[in-house]
């Protein structure tokens, strides 16, 4: 399947490497090319130059915001939540009109000091932010309550015996997401949580997941929903 | 022990039954005792009236929200998170200060509609807005990410394996709390998840598990960490 990423952190990357080793076709968008190749230094975040991780990855094609989105028939969103509208707009309406977009962005605010609080919470949420703006768009929220690694393995985790979500307008489009995740990903079982107002629970259950990380000491991490 | 419950609804009931069961004096806090005794309406969470339920507890003492925390060596907060102010502050500095409160509460807002939203988050929480109003009361948020019935009977669900929280600024009330749940109720395992700033990722989680509720269908539901 031809997949458009927008983000080239940590998220986007391991995806798009995840993907692409296992026979997609995939185009990682950024908003400069060449700043993006051009840059020698490893990131706030620890990730070491793009060009690095590229050089490893040549199955992964690199492109603007606009060229990944207009390449992909399923469009995932993995730029940092404060960076998501723009990099949609620099996408172009007419690239993304239509299609599925997959947001697996958190709206972080680091600037309040650690752990991150949210820019967007409680009677609304990024997801529906990105929804109302482009309302063509089949916005799915998922994969946004787990760390990179094991979004794309989740098996390395109790054999994947955990819960990921799935939030969206679109029932058929929900479905379609749950069974890529387990198709591309071995994710075991995808809970269908409803309308795109549900991506509140996911994007509030955060401040849980950074709280539980920092008392057990590892974001490898995830819930399983018991019944 | 001697335990002081303020609320006579669902949870403090819940709570009240089995303590006083299980071998504990229990006085249960209101309002108004009068009242309380006097209502006989279902409420709007379908709760029979307080006297119906009280005829067959009759080992649980009613009394006004200051004689319950007087009584109590340990104090339980399971009024509704909007009444939890006014409730501890009936209840009397002075019979509250120095003691253990485990905040039950969540600060749901149903005046915008269902599901509810939060009347504070984020940068904030219910618990930490106790803990300021009362700072030499050991606040310590627990409970409040399960429904009443789970919170005494952890084991009728997958044996009671799923877990439960503690947060708190006084590391030892953590872990007397932690063995309380144990000792009282049976719960397996219990997270410290550290400061009563992490009050802030239980109260947030409600939405999810609102969701939850919604899209399973039973609120006898809990999340398990896996690691």
């Amino acid at each position: 399947m031809r997949i458009g990423i927008l983000g080239t952190g940590t998220v986007g990357r391991t995806l798009a490497a995840k993907l692409a080793d296992t026979g997609h076709e995939v185009v990682i968008g950024t908003r400069d090319v060449e700043k993006t190749l051009g840059n020698n230094e490893t990131d706030a975040m620890g990730n070491p130059p793009f060009r690095n991780w590229h050089a490893q990855h040549v199955g992964v094609k690199l492109g603007t915001f606009a060229e990944a989105a207009s390449f992909g028939e399923v469009l995932i969103n993995a730029t940092s939540g404060s960076a998501s509208l723009v990099a949609l707009r620099a996408a172009g309406e007419e690239n993304i009109d239509g299609k599925i977009l997959m947001d697996i962005s958190n709206p972080l605010d680091f600037s309040r000091g650690m752990p991150p609080s949210l820019t967007v919470c409680n009677t609304d949420s990024l997801a529906e932010q990105i929804q109302r703006v482009y309302s063509g768009v089949k916005v799915v929220k998922t994969l946004n309550t787990v760390t990179a690694r094991l979004m794309v393995e989740p098996r390395q985790l109790a054999d994947g015996d955990h819960h990921v979500f799935v939030s969206g307008n679109d029932a058929a489009a929900r479905a379609q997401v749950a069974g890529y995740l387990k198709d591309w990903f071995g994710w075991r079982e995808v809970i269908d949580l409803g309308d795109i107002t549900t991506a509140r629970g996911v994007e509030m259950y955060l401040p849980l997941w950074l709280r539980l990380w920092g008392a057990t000491q590892t974001p490898v991490l995830n819930i399983k929903v018991v019944q």
